[in-house]
């Protein structure tokens, strides 16, 4: 799916991988130009007067912000900054487009890549120094329309992970300490990676609250001719959605690709014997894949003569194909194909009559079944604790730890401090907005009343 | 459509000005994927040592490359350079998965950004210092197979041009000085612009032969078992024809947008009178505008209150939408809306039972004739000459000129050396596939024998 690059933390998406984000794409694009969100395109650049206006927000960006200081062979007179995120970038030109209520709301989004030149492990899709993103900038005349696309966009980055990615998320807030730097408040999707017992923040939905308009000056005049600051949201997914996929899916052969967004979600593999009608088979696999794609299916036939039906079932399977139709002298005579699902191995003959209905039901099962199992297994690793004790031995079993608190910044900092070890510290998730009772219930740590129940747990 | 940003030669481009961006993209992208070219995405940055790699490349691109030398506040180790363009990013890759003739072809395309730190006259869209752009690089085994590509997708280019972007253009091939830095030959599709008498290149087709492959070791075994080096195709074409179809098309009131690539494509716009039922007519728009948008066309209806519709007509002849259709008291007694182009202002009633069937006519009418128009102005421009007297005159007179030549790139810089001026320097644009009688015609410049005819002309 990805080649190393010889600059570390930076990777190549190859074609196998670009046609996941592209699908992706496709739905996310749609659906927030139903929206009536349109697309822009801001620059790479960003001056240091413009990036460092809002405090917090450099703070949070400015040890991984790259700068260019050269051009050629000349020293350019002020280094020039990579955006790292665009608010800063955009902003100056809301404040200057945005006059009246009528201009109101302005919601724009772009494709684009973006750099932090992050020292800790880099990690191809999950942790790079530059990756690809949508980055949504909207202003609202009113803090009820701000929150409103908050969780209208967090619910479109819910189905993407649940329905094209076949992986359970959790819906919450961020704490103070875990909130976007400058922001109002975060919303995000949380993932759990089993094997590894470390949490993973999927996508992010913030609203800025007025913080960035006040910086900028971002007003309007309202309908009764005052002048008032815009309510801002900032949302984003990037490729790591790929990343989170390939980890929470993949097995000892390999990837495993949800059907819904696999490049090929179908590989027809002759096979022939000694004494077979090669030509036949190969034309049987041939109008196999054909039938399959007037029918809609991205399906391809691997008729390459130098590798063995055996070579080719590895291959396949370690790219994660999500089904496999083998066709041999037998199937020929029986007028059937040979169906091996990738997800759990299951084989079926299917009567070309019924092929395209049949692929059907398989793929759209496959698509569920990878959904239930990740959603069994991560539900598996979840673990309600009420006790310090009870807390750090869940921490120690690597599980998705459901703990009351009392939502205190010091308090997130000291389990941090605490629990620091190799593969970082246990931090807080999010707080689901599926509340468990909160009736009598104590901070785990500091035996205060608990005022929210949060995810805990390592991350990425 | 565009916004100037507080770095020079950087520009932001505003939804109207993506959205055209977006049709052609949706174009291109369809046909490159018929021809099974597949996209990937490779990094942003490139490494010293390999972006040295092929020395007349570096050569061309080197003054311009913008280098990071910091992240944070910490120097890196090495400086990193921003991709120019990415032969040199992409092809020590291409040394490693090319390996058989069965790795070949190897045909991969990336929608990216690019950096190049221009100095002289940056211009939105024609030069800035960064891009949007496609960029196909491709592998083949024979030259055959990539002198086909260079022409199937310089087809292509000639198509957005001509069918989307409603501007005539000339294919083909660039002299030795004007060619791909690093390449075997370049084609292009070459526009002209009549208001400032300069030509522009519009997209090139590049065969690099096997120069890069002998640099990068880029070599397979062929069907014999021996070792060959493989022949290459770089290609691409950029935001810059959006500026292209600006300057061709523009008038005094503003932008004129070809129907096909228009954002909005129909404008309706309420024309109320003082006794009139205004909702009655708010409500024929809207149902104007469904009716047109359920037929496939991008309609949009202008209900502003605060703005009276001569406003609004300027507003939106502004901003090129090519079919206005204004609706008032009158029109609605009579069934009917009016409709007034953006192109030659002509205005006529249309009864509603014929809506859609006479807005098609008259957009595929608006599309034809842009075209029509601008390449009467274009062929207007264009001069033949076979001597210096008259390839100066025609010079001053801001023409294209089409001239026989002898094809020697001493020529070609005694050429620019002797027609410096303020707008730059004469040069070949092209030498046109569609060659006239070179029977008995010497060079304009050297009275030797002509090699071929070739157009000239300053150029942006």
């Amino acid at each position: 799916m990805i080649e190393y690059y010889d600059i570390s933390g930076c990777y190549i998406l190859r074609p196998w991988t670009m046609a996941v984000w592209e699908m992706m794409q496709t739905f996310f694009d749609a659906e927030i130009k139903k929206m009536k969100i349109k697309n822009c395109y801001f620059p790479l650049f960003v001056s240091p007067a413009v990036l460092q206006k809002e405090k917090d927000h450099i703070e949070g960006f400015a040890p991984e912000v790259a700068w260019v200081t050269k051009s050629g062979q000349s020293d350019l007179e002020v280094p020039i900054a990579i955006r790292p995120t665009s608010e800063t970038v955009m902003y100056p030109y809301y404040s200057k487009w945005i006059r009246g209520h009528r201009d109101l709301p302005l919601r724009l989004n772009q494709w684009c890549n973006v750099v932090r030149w992050e020292f800790s492990h880099p990690t191809p899709f999950i942790r790079s120094r530059e990756f690809l993103w949508q980055e949504g900038h909207t202003a609202f005349a009113t803090k009820e329309e701000a929150d409103k696309e908050v969780l209208d966009i967090l619910e479109l980055y819910r189905r993407i992970y649940e329905e094209y990615l076949a992986i359970p998320v959790i819906k919450g807030k961020k704490s103070e300490l875990e909130k976007f730097a400058g922001g109002f408040y975060t919303t995000s999707v949380e993932a759990f990676i089993p094997n590894t017992g470390r949490g993973i923040q999927g996508a992010t939905s913030h609203c800025l609250g007025q913080n960035f308009a006040k910086m900028f000056d971002i007003t309007f005049e309202n309908e009764k001719g005052e002048k008032a600051m815009v309510w801002q949201n900032s949302w984003a997914y990037s490729t790591r959605t790929i990343g989170v996929m390939v980890m929470v899916h993949g097995d000892d052969k390999g990837l495993v690709m949800p059907p819904k967004v696999a490049s090929v979600q179908i590989i027809v593999v002759p096979v022939p014997f000694k004494d077979a009608d090669t030509q036949a088979i190969f034309d049987a696999c041939d109008a196999t894949v054909n039938t399959l794609n007037e029918a809609g299916f991205r399906a391809e036939a691997d008729l390459r003569d130098n590798y063995s039906p055996g070579w080719k079932y590895s291959h396949w399977e370690m790219k994660g194909v999500p089904l496999r139709i083998e066709i041999g002298p037998k199937d020929l005579a029986n007028k059937q194909v040979r169906a091996v699902r990738r997800d759990n191995s299951a084989k079926i003959d299917i009567p070309m009559v019924n092929l395209v209905e049949q692929v059907k039901d398989m793929l759209d099962n496959i698509q569920q079944n990878l959904f239930d199992v990740a959603k069994h297994k991560r539900d598996a690793c979840v673990k309600t604790v009420r006790t310090w004790d009870e807390f750090i031995e869940a921490l120690g079993q690597k599980k998705m730890i459901l703990a009351p608190w009392c939502d205190e910044m010091e308090v997130e900092k000291d389990v941090k401090a605490r629990t620091k070890g190799e593969t970082g510290a246990a931090k807080t998730l999010c707080a689901p907005f599926d509340q468990p009772d909160l009736e009598g219930v104590n901070c785990f740590v500091t035996g205060r009343p608990g005022k929210k129940w949060s995810y805990w747990g390592r991350s990425y």
